[in-house]
């Protein structure tokens, strides 16, 4: 076996994309981890960096580690692997930041394997991490960050992702104030029951959102990031929710909503100048707060996660 | 003032299309009624004749008389119209009886009016007939009635209608089993609150429906055909409904529903002879049962309501 290494860059995502919840999702390009993956003549998964954030060294423990264990079970090399996670996705954001490490070992293992395994297949050994990271599989920030661009997980068991288009000049603003929303507790406030009346609306706009990202229809598209099931519930968890999408929306953000499970916010802008209008704004709106907030700007990333460096 | 005539097709359309309750819909082509509609000196909507079916002259007791009196009110010409209704599609039939005749007149008037009203105009005078008949202004018929093919009402209030692909060589088997399923039941049926979880699947089948329009992916359409939230209790009160679906899917149909609030049943097929066998096979079913039924086939239908013929 020869001596083996790869640089990755795994991509923070955005899931649920306001109508979308559990299934739409789409990914950031200029946020996200580095990972480098070596392999090793000794057999096995060992995490043996980790800058950034204080996480699990144990591969059993760690998300990046267990992806990369459900991999290495099937793969069955006859070697190991060793990480480095270089996390700049901070724990808890909700930009996909568990995501982002299971999908980072996972898919430089499989370059360095020559591929056997396809995107879906990539995308199940990553869910195994999530489920540590969130108690559930789900695959709403591992499909745009494996797939690139606009997803939809059209189902989950079996495993079944689509591709959208992703329309021109798209851009994403991520306002990440800087407090903990547990996942679990957002989890608890949704209901297990909702109106149909809401559930029509909400499908109705799934449909016109997948449409207008297929006609390039910014003013549908627009009319269509809506949310009248989750937001009413979880925005309560964010402060300044509210203050914060009608600065959006009035400085030219097509749409405002919940990034996953919060409390990162996401704006999807039609251009750059609007996106850099729109984060002045709400960086204005959370300014006037007692509460610490990071803002990024990204184009939407059709790629997905890629390679830097390999040697 | 010339004096004008015009003879136009009404098509029948199917509602909902599985996963889209209350906002998709698509336009058959060969079964729709038929209607003269012709200036007249005296002002007014009058209907001068109803054939086929037992329905109201009266123009405020009649659907068809309704949108035309909506019509009329606003566009205030110095002349009436007379409306004469070769009807074909049998009322409570669940496939937009109602709507073909409120999509009709409007229609017709429009064209002898050189045309002032857009395609959206004409569905909000058309939902006004249709709310006579189903005490609720929905354009889930009236749409695709008026924009042919698949379309998707994106929003009632304002209307907002998408004009939606039509994937090459799709064919619509209806069984219409000659029973009456009230509307008014079929709605109170319904549930008002539904489980969050059933409503993820709808969206995301509703999501990849629509990607599968775009992308002509035959396979995607019949894994997007699938309505976990109405049929579970409407397919109660029409009678053999799961052997039907079983022979409509086992003989090659993309999917197999309830055509609106029932009784009439739609398949979706690729391809004529795959429609012809699935119509046979149908056939076979409900000819086993004491029930009178009628079997169509039909292309969808991406033109609409049309004119014949105009002297």
């Amino acid at each position: 076996m020869d001596s083996n290494s790869i640089t990755i860059f795994s991509p923070a995502t955005v899931a649920n994309v306001s109508c979308g919840f559990d299934v739409l999702g789409f990914c950031l390009d200029n946020i996200g981890d580095k990972m480098v993956i070596k392999t090793t003549e000794q057999k096995g998964i060992y995490i043996t960096k980790i800058e950034g954030y204080d996480l699990p060294f144990e591969a059993e423990k760690n998300v990046a580690g267990v992806s990369a264990l459900a991999m290495y079970e099937h793969a069955q090399p006859d070697f190991g692997f060793e990480i480095e996670i270089f996390k700049n996705i901070k724990p808890g954001s909700g930009i996909g930041s568990s995501s982002a490490s299971a999908v980072g070992s996972v898919f430089a293992m499989n370059e360095l394997l020559g591929r056997p395994y396809s995107k879906t297949e990539l995308t199940n050994f990553a869910m195994k991490g999530e489920a540590l990271a969130s108690q559930s599989e789900h695959a709403d920030n591992i499909a745009p960050a494996i797939f690139g661009g606009f997803t939809l997980v059209k189902s989950v068991t079996p495993l079944d992702i689509i591709q959208l288009p992703t329309p021109k000049n798209l851009y994403a603003v991520i306002l990440h104030p800087q407090i903990e929303v547990k996942t679990s507790e957002s989890r608890a406030i949704l209901p297990k029951e909702i109106p149909l009346k809401h559930a029509i609306t909400q499908w109705s706009n799934v449909g016109s959102l997948v449409h207008a990202l297929h006609t390039e229809d910014y003013e549908l598209l627009k009319k269509s990031l809506v949310d009248v099931v989750v937001e009413p519930y979880r925005s309560q968890l964010i402060p300044h929710f509210e203050s914060v999408r009608e600065s959006a929306l009035t400085h030219g953000a097509l749409g405002c909503g919940i990034s996953g499970s919060g409390p990162s916010i996401f704006s999807l802008c039609h251009g750059h100048s609007i996106a850099q209008q729109v984060a002045k704004a709400i960086s204005k709106v959370y300014s006037k707060t007692n509460i610490d907030f990071e803002v990024h700007i990204s184009e939407i990333n059709t790629e997905g996660i890629k390679v830097l460096d390999r040697y």
